[in-house]
């Protein structure tokens, strides 16, 4: 991150299996020259997000999901 | 969540900007019956980019955008 950037901490409560699912994500973006940490999934996992809200791409699937959660 | 799931608790250290993204979003996905949380979000950003992964969907240029954060 950007050092001239305010940053803010940001606490979220996941699930054991959201975490197993972002462990998993982020062996899956990382290569031997760049480990991708959970902190990076989840910054990009929001900015993903806010794409597919922006451009009315969202999966009504995935927001069904959230009444489960 | 349900309560029969076990949680962890997750810190994340995002920029202002994604804070604001974060904000945004939810309320985009906010409606008058249902509220959602920026927590929700970060959940679902994180399911959404599972998925993206998984199929091989995931649009490079938001990759790119991780050297820069």
């Amino acid at each position: 991150m950007a050092k001239r950037e305010k940053s803010k901490r940001l606490q979220v409560v996941i699930t054991e299996e959201q975490d197993s699912l972002l462990i998993k994500t982020a062996y899956q973006l990382s290569n031997p020259e760049r480990l991708i940490s959970k902190s990076e999934v989840v910054r990009l996992g929001i900015q993903l997000l806010n794409r597919a809200v922006e451009s009315g791409e969202l999966d009504p699937e995935l927001l069904e999901s959230l009444d489960q959660s």
